[in-house]
């Protein structure tokens, strides 16, 4: 299929287009190189900002109010919530989506969810072009939601510019953040429910830990909200846009990030046709994977042998490529 | 290097080749394959128990009592922790692995940490290869926990036989839960610090929404312990030894997960491959790469044409073979 045209509707503005590419992006359409390729020229703009921490810390109740202040600003946000599967929810939670449906008719926001259901390692790489998607449609600020806090977390949010780890009194100390790896990603702790008991601890704590950490150009400041009212909120969003002013040619080089993402959409395609091939069966190793299956090889001696074989290994690349 | 007689020490019993093969393991290295297809016969026969849930959940503590009954019960034990990357611990979290140290003389119990620096996408590959190796070594139990709530952490607990979720009063309520991701994986659910504010009500949304799943032939059970002082915590082993019956045959047919293997297998050494390749600035591709670092060519352009070229990709993936 030729994303051409629908490439072009988005970048007149077109919002059907937009959620249109989003679903081919999130489903790792062939077409995936093909479209980013087009929209690439166009992205580098926006302040992609990350929003994580454990559950039940309110990461989505304060997306919703930074995207009300962001609005209030004349800015257009764009918001990724990266959901995990459910067969019950079918990837979205119904009470956050129906917060979020404040949003719903003003033509400045667009949301976006993403399911992480049978991903082999394709939550980051959506995540990724989705956030370029938004970029090159010409939003102003995109914020990334995760809901989990583990190891593809933590990746998702290498993407971001600026990043804001939410916690509150109750899910654990100071420790727990250091033990789920969050102490090291964080741009910007926020503390929310402050009101409860333990904020002054937790807060404390944080500011301890951070104390601890080798002299940076950029402080972490560790503020203090109630999101649910919106009490500190702004002063989230003033922290993000002095974070981003001061971390302006800091992060990672961009000329090594390019030539990581040119291995990383090889190492995708490669994936994809193996798979491609795997499930047609393809001849040349069909016989392996009737032993695998039979028990009579064990799958690092089939896999081996594949290896070894260039041809073998050729022919299956080959095979997948019109999968 | 030849991995062989490292394997025979191992599956005779000494402890330091197997330490060894889990240091091969964790990072990647090319001996990998050989290492596993030589143990894969020996494998099958440990009861592999994933324990997961949020950070503070008393996970590391709760692992620490199930290995003494264990012990008690003249099981031996394998443990795997999957600790996130932290410049200030180096992957490993003071506390749990001095509170760990209650087991560091026993013969019977061998504690193993993966850091999870720097992978890419390589953590559940080698926290599958280490319990294999557990296994092989002739572990009874092998208990894998995971410090994290993410995607990666739910694809570590599909290669356990058994799931434990454990989580607290006070972190978030059973919507959390299903945000998460956890009511899919658990075949038990620990509330774990009973004796705390919300208990109750914790225990009773866990069975209103099991109750809403469909009918199962295992009913998942909510045990209340509070690991702190063992109360408790004999009743996990023994559900878990009821699901261990109660699943035989159940979980994902054997030949697909077998086919499923070859394919990661060939897949991790494709990337390798490439990634070797890429590092060394392949010549062939190594114009592309020049124009992609100066930002005249775009990352999915080039790799495109890479992709499109399959004597440049059969080179590179040649090239890399000794990498």
């Amino acid at each position: 299929m030729d994303a051409g045209p629908l490439v072009d509707r988005m970048l007149a503005g077109d919002r059907p287009a937009l959620a249109r590419l989003m679903t081919l992006v999130e489903g790792r359409a062939p077409s995936v190189p093909a479209i980013m390729s087009r929209i690439y020229p166009r992205t580098g703009r926006a302040h992609v900002i990350g929003i994580t921490g454990p559950p039940g810390a309110g990461k989505s109740t304060l997306v919703d109010r930074l995207a009300t202040h962001l609005r209030q600003a004349k800015k257009t946000v764009g918001i990724v919530a990266v959901d995990p599967s459910s067969p019950f929810s079918g990837g979205a939670v119904l009470g956050d989506r129906i917060r979020m449906q404040s949003h719903f008719l003003d033509p400045g926001v667009f949301i976006r969810s993403i399911s992480t259901r049978g991903s082999h390692g394709g939550i980051p790489r959506a995540t990724r072009d989705i956030v370029r998607l938004f970029d090159a449609f010409g939003m102003d600020v995109v914020l990334v939601e995760t809901v989990g806090v583990g190891q593809t977390e933590l990746d998702i949010m290498q993407l971001a510019s600026s990043v804001v780890v939410v916690l509150v009194p109750e899910a654990g100390d100071a420790v727990q953040v250091m033990k789920a790896g969050l102490l090291e990603i964080a741009d910007v702790f926020v503390v929310n429910k402050a009101d409860r008991e333990g904020a002054d601890r937790l807060e404390q704590e944080l500011l301890q830990m951070l104390s601890l950490r080798p002299l940076a150009p950029w402080t972490v400041p560790v503020l203090r909200t109630q999101a649910r009212t919106g009490a500190g909120t702004e002063a989230v969003l003033a922290a993000l846009d002095r974070h981003r002013e001061a971390a302006r040619g800091t992060k990672e080089s961009e000329d090594t990030r390019r030539i990581g993402d040119v291995v990383d959409i090889i190492d995708e395609e490669v994936q994809r046709r193996l798979r491609a091939a795997f499930a047609a069966d393809g001849d040349g190793v069909g016989p392996l994977l009737a032993a695998v299956r039979a028990g009579t090889l064990d799958p690092y001696s089939a896999a081996v042998r594949i290896l070894a074989d260039a041809g073998a290994l050729g022919a299956l690349l080959a095979k997948g490529t019109h999968g």
